[in-house]
């Protein structure tokens, strides 16, 4: 993984940084260790996914958000609080489906990358997988099964990183306070 | 490694979550793939030091700090604004020798062994090595060979943390301004 050159600015994205170039040396060691670029993106989903259930807590604690009441507020929380929070980037969020529980979060810039030029032997290697399973880990923990995949990574061609989400069921609410709201898929 | 109850607050600190919950995989990811705890202390350590020699920049740019005259106010600078920068917290700088080379750097609070319980199987892991890897690397940057040692993890029994600096020599300055001032061990 080499340098580009990029800056970014701004208090709330300091810690960032550090993030950054700490993801860069975990994917870089899983290079070394895997074989196969198919089985450093299944690492870093699961290791997003681990990642996920234990930031969840901070998030909601931070944010202070109430339950959202379908999965398109869903995705405006996750879109203009949680990547804003966390990356210090709002991705934009379309190609919605008509029934609401499939949808796009689209970003033109993506920090994770800023740093990354990957070898052609990797040409396989979703660089940016670990949102996905760090998306996945923080919803399972609010009772929301969603599919993620990374349909563009903005290291390769296009410069775009796409994230697919794909609702696939809510699990019963556990927690007084969930049975208490409704949440439902579309609007 | 279990999460154990603590919580930041501010809004410096909110990257630094996320920072601390992949250095936690990261980590587990090492006590998957080495045998000995020595050798997972010897992968964070160079990749610290890898880290460092790139975050040393994002550092200069955003700190707006002048050349430190001698290895005093080099200490300070990491303890008041490298630390508080990108971990939100301030080491105290003590128990310095007498020719103002050597001293530590002690962390009553380390943000990075938050949510880490280590398993007895792992008695030797210096859990926040990747620290010492990481400054030893961002002052190569800037011509210092410092040699930088965990001696108390707060992970173990006493919770603190405990990182010793020596100067170990000042590489010739490339740059023009850096001729342009002196450098001195001591004051």
């Amino acid at each position: 993984m080499s340098r580009q050159s990029n800056r970014r600015s701004g208090k709330q994205q300091i810690g960032t940084e550090l993030f950054i170039l700490t993801y860069g040396t975990l994917v870089a060691q899983l290079c070394e260790d895997c074989k196969k670029d198919e089985d450093i993106n299944k690492v870093l989903d699961k290791m997003g996914h681990n990642i996920g259930t234990r930031l969840v807590e901070d998030f909601l604690a931070r944010s202070n958000i109430a339950q959202c009441r379908n999965f398109y507020e869903t995705a405006e929380v996750i879109a203009k609080v949680a990547f804003k929070m966390y990356l210090g980037v709002t991705p934009r969020v379309t190609f919605w489906n008509q029934a609401g529980d499939d949808c796009s979060l689209f970003l033109e810039k993506n920090p994770l990358t800023d740093y990354v030029e990957i070898p052609d032997k990797h040409s396989n290697l979703l660089y940016s997988t670990i949102i996905c399973g760090i998306l996945r880990g923080a919803l399972k923990m609010v009772h929301l099964q969603v599919d993620i995949q990374l349909l563009q990574d903005s290291v390769k061609d296009n410069k775009i990183t796409e994230i697919r989400m794909k609702l696939m069921r809510r699990h019963k609410a556990v927690r007084k306070v969930e049975k208490e709201q409704k949440y439902s898929v579309g609007t």
